[in-house]
């Protein structure tokens, strides 16, 4: 059998041919594959349903199971969505900069693909046909490791894909899927940095977190989520009580919700009580400081609870005495991912968005808003919290690099 | 005393003030630290010398010494460098996208300074003030953790910056120096991933390799270079020749120099001979392989040399068969840093440039260009050979990173 580097090796071998792939071939080989996928659905169901059966089997949540089941309406979905990238425009290419040399040399700076994407990924199947859609748009072979609880779903997927690929010419390498049932497979390849050029896992945080230890190839994610919104004197209480609602509620246990309302002093006593009546229906749990306490019945708020990112119907609260306050505040727990603010006064929104440190701030939005297809990038492999390369929805731009280029007719350096 | 991570904190605190400094007020603290340290020219001289005598009583070698000497000459360009700097555009604040969502929010990618650049280096005291001014421009606060080496030298400069700072109003917690003479606080700061957002070596490749194998914090550089030029049948190769000599002669332990001359089989009997001639002045060691070795007189290439960065009067020679077996041979010897072809057959150079991964390809003009300021970047801090986020010269823009900004009139996600 092949080692990990051997299988590796292959794959990296085929990212220089990607990378060639005319805009045209990439759009092909991604409905070959939507075909494949679309002709082979019997069969994926089929496998799904073994892994179901044995997820029910080990007690699975049903909110697991849910996250797990090809329903006909997730399956046409995924298919779909591989259609939908293909007609995104090609990342590669691109010139970033061309700048003629007083030498006269003509410098290019244009966009290549990363190489090869590494996915470590939980549960969810269409994960597989989102990232392998997503990897060869932008030009990049993937090395996928799925979760084993979807590991017949999985199978039958990327056989699917690798149908595609050979019907479109592509070699199938481009796409490994490792299909060890052993979790020391994931400690495997984040040491293989000759091989792979970039992690991005996708599932729970445990997940992020031991990835991102244990890597010694760069990592993009979020290892948390979560998001605080300041609602300022200079505020509309309507539309701060509306946004805050929203980004509450309405999906709580993904990323861009809302932990923490952080109000000014001047307008707690009017806001607070509209904000809890607002929330009523949805039966959140509110925890407040002292002061909120004083407005609002709530459990006591304490810093352990203002750093967590709930994932759940809980919200806390925090009064200040202005923007500065908020800020600082804000900055204490912040994850960096999404932070929001509702007022109307320019230069307080200008001091909240010039001092929060955080990959989206949201000014009287929505932080749910934080999300590639939102911001209408397409689609996102998720969103990076980091600093470095991709900060927020990572897409197609952000799934390339780029290279520079100098055209000369004989320059030499003096 | 306070601990690293107190300073640490410190620094890191200062970093959202710096980011919110206008493109005035940086420029003026950098020409603020350039008089302070003009000023101060004798004093770091003296300090200097202590270094330098301390040096050559350890029997450091003649190129360490001169690396580690503050000449007149070598101080003054120092000063004239942080004040070219403070010329340089402001890189904070420029809009990279902007669009109008269907709903109406106005979403802004625009660039912010990425925090906190930790550096670590070696002899040379000019970085204090080279990295310390390309710092300060991006808005970003600096760790400096330099050689013991160059202590005294190091303190009298890192003096003077932060009497320049407080005179510019900024605080002097954003020039970190770390006094520590144990060579240990390396590990510690590469561990401080909360307070440093990425760590730039700057020193030997030894270095570079134990910060890139311990660090927890993102690394921006290159742990090795070299360059490999083809020479196409279709090459002008009077300008092949003198292409091949500059990139070889020119500064041989530099990043960018030659290493490998790779000829098609049809002009290596016209090709060699001139080359060696013209290289004849250098006393430049010649490796061939096999076919080489019949035209002319050379020792033996093999692959450890082929995959040897000299950084001396050294270089390898390959002949092939045409442009794809070039790229094949430079793909397995390749450090993804400098790369180069002489050819005139458009056909070949689009298939080189197409097929070689790396940070920047060179077509018809000499390697030793890969450089920030040859760019026309103004200056850099090094050259980067990863494929996040900086490729190549990593001047201000690169130690930027961009924010997303939603301005809304009361949006939610439905």
């Amino acid at each position: 059998m092949d080692s990990l580097v051997d299988k590796l090796k292959r794959t990296k071998a085929t990212a220089i041919t990607l990378g060639n792939l005319s805009d045209g071939e990439k759009r092909r080989a991604l409905e070959a594959i939507a075909d494949a996928v679309a002709k082979d659905k019997q069969a994926a169901q089929e496998a799904n349903r073994r892994d179901v059966d044995a997820a029910r089997a080990a007690s699975r949540s049903a909110a697991y199971l849910n996250r797990l089941t090809l329903t006909d309406k997730v399956f046409d979905l995924m298919v779909e969505q591989i259609r939908h990238v293909a007609t995104l425009p090609d990342p590669v290419g691109v010139i970033l900069e061309r700048r003629m040399l007083p030498n006269g040399i003509e410098l290019e700076k244009r966009t290549v693909p990363i190489g090869v994407i590494g996915i470590i990924y939980e549960s969810r199947p269409n994960v597989t046909t989102d990232v392998v859609a997503l990897s060869l748009r932008s030009g990049n072979a993937v090395v996928l490791r799925g979760s084993s609880s979807a590991l017949n779903s999985n199978r039958v997927l990327v056989a699917s894909i690798h149908r595609g690929l050979e019907q479109a010419g592509v070699p199938k390498e481009a796409v490994l899927f490792l299909d060890a049932a052993d979790r020391e497979v994931v400690n495997d390849i984040v040491q293989q940095d000759a091989y792979v050029d970039v992690i991005i896992p996708r599932g729970g945080y445990e997940l992020v977190k031991k990835v991102q230890a244990v890597s010694r190839i760069p990592v993009l994610y979020h290892a948390a989520g979560g998001a605080r919104i300041y609602v300022d004197e200079s505020a509309d209480l309507k539309q701060a009580t509306t946004i805050c609602v929203n980004a509450k509620t309405t999906r709580p246990a993904v990323c861009n919700s809302l932990d923490t309302v952080v109000v000014h002093e001047a307008v707690a006593a009017t806001f607070l009580p509209k904000l809890v009546a607002a929330l009523s229906p949805f039966q959140v749990t509110v925890y407040g400081d002292e002061r909120a306490r004083q407005i609002i019945s709530a459990e006591k708020a304490t810093d352990e609870l203002y750093a967590t990112e709930f994932m759940g119907l809980s919200l806390s609260v925090k009064v200040v005495s202005g923007v500065e306050e908020a800020v600082a505040f804000i900055g204490r727990f912040t994850k960096r991912h999404s932070e929001g603010i509702v007022a109307k006064d320019r230069a307080t929104i200008n001091y909240f968005v010039g001092n929060i440190d955080a990959a989206a701030v949201f000014v009287n939005c929505s932080t749910r808003f934080h999300d590639g297809g939102e911001f209408g990038l397409g689609a996102e492999m998720g969103i990076a919290t980091g600093k470095l390369h991709a900060r927020g929805p990572v897409g197609l731009k952000e799934l390339t690099t780029y290279q520079w280029v100098a055209y000369g007719d004989g320059q030499i350096r003096t």
